[in-house]
């Protein structure tokens, strides 16, 4: 029997690479994703055609409340989304506790189906200012995870896996082409169009642009206009 | 200006101690609770009375979605809630990473609030059967929490604070009692009625019978029939 493993599932060009890489790995995936009060809809509605492309098992949708809490600007309309490219610091971007809160829900998802594994395509490279995507707090999410739950506690721990964590966008880009992810399927702006088309401006769109044109890589993005 | 708290508030016993704990300790406090699928909304509505009651600043319910996960008698149908007495290892009212997923939004709303301290009723004594009320599960969390965030990150840490961690039943009534907690606002029962009234045989109305005799309180719960 295939081991199960739940998969974070943004619709975005790193998750999506982040499956490739479970399968290839021989896992039966089931891909979780969160309605959060994003400003648009085309990520959820990519996640569905890529946990489709690679074969996952199931993919669910978990609405969570985050964005009633503010404070960032992808959940909160009163703050715009920065379009003048990268800047230093922490991004006003940035949601808070976001990844602590998927990683706790796919905890519960992996504790219910048996799965000791978790993946997750955080990144530390790229997006550096993001706390939550850095490997000390991977490793202490892991650590909390297998004090938190029976299975664990019962002698089967968990792992979260963060196979990107050390990647650039290149090498993310070059890895997923090899395992035969159609990136034409991911949507990574932040405000992308209802047809799921991008902005190309804002700092996501900005780090795929390049990352396609280090890896050497045709971008298959539509881009709006 | 008064330094804020998030507090998780259940509308049970044990949180609403931990209400007038944090507000005796002077704290301007924001109690969070959670509609989780529970089988009865009994205790939202004891969690509204009880925020008003101890003068919580404010009182929010967030939606989270682990009851379609299944896995527990408290939000899976299928399964009975047991009534016939407290038995040795883990409940199957255990639901699958509740603390984890619960602390975690009280994270990202302290972090939005600038909310330092985040208290939480679990007890490790009367439930000893659940992992996530365990000494050493609260601390990884805490851990975890100061590698997770912005603020902490910036170098003011969050603090978990489980007060009741090592109190018994009836150390947790004196408490409160002596705090000025009414209990009669507050509902434990697994399967509550419409209107709160307690079943008075689940594990959880077993455990509160219980501490009330052992703290020489008078039970002000009212019960079915």
């Amino acid at each position: 029997m295939q081991k199960k493993a739940v998969i974070l599932l943004s619709g975005g060009l790193d998750s999506a690479t982040v499956l490739a890489i479970a399968r290839n790995q021989g896992f039966d995936c089931y891909c979780l994703s969160f309605d959060y009060g994003q400003r648009h809809s085309a990520e959820l509605a990519a996640a569905d055609r890529v946990a489709k492309a690679l074969g996952a098992s199931e993919h669910r949708i978990a609405r969570i409340d985050i964005g009633a809490f503010g404070g960032s600007a992808l959940t909160d309309t009163h703050i715009d989304v920065p379009v003048d490219g990268v800047e230093g610091g922490i991004p006003v971007t940035y949601v808070p506790a976001r990844n602590t809160i998927m990683l706790s829900y796919a905890l519960g998802w992996a504790e219910v189906l048996g799965a000791q594994d978790i993946f997750v395509g955080v990144n530390a490279v790229d997006y550096s200012g993001y706390p939550d995507c850095r490997p000390a707090f991977i490793s202490a999410f892991e650590n909390m995870a297998n004090l938190a739950t029976k299975v664990a506690v019962e002698g089967k721990p968990f792992f979260i896996r963060a196979p990107l964590i050390d990647l650039t966008k290149a090498q993310i880009i070059a890895t997923g082409s090899r395992l035969g992810v159609d990136y034409g399927l991911t949507v990574s702006c932040y405000q992308a169009d209802h047809q799921g088309r991008a902005c190309g401006v804002c700092d996501s769109c900005r780090l795929r642009k390049a990352g396609f044109a280090a890896a050497g890589v045709t971008d298959p993005t539509p881009y709006i206009g």
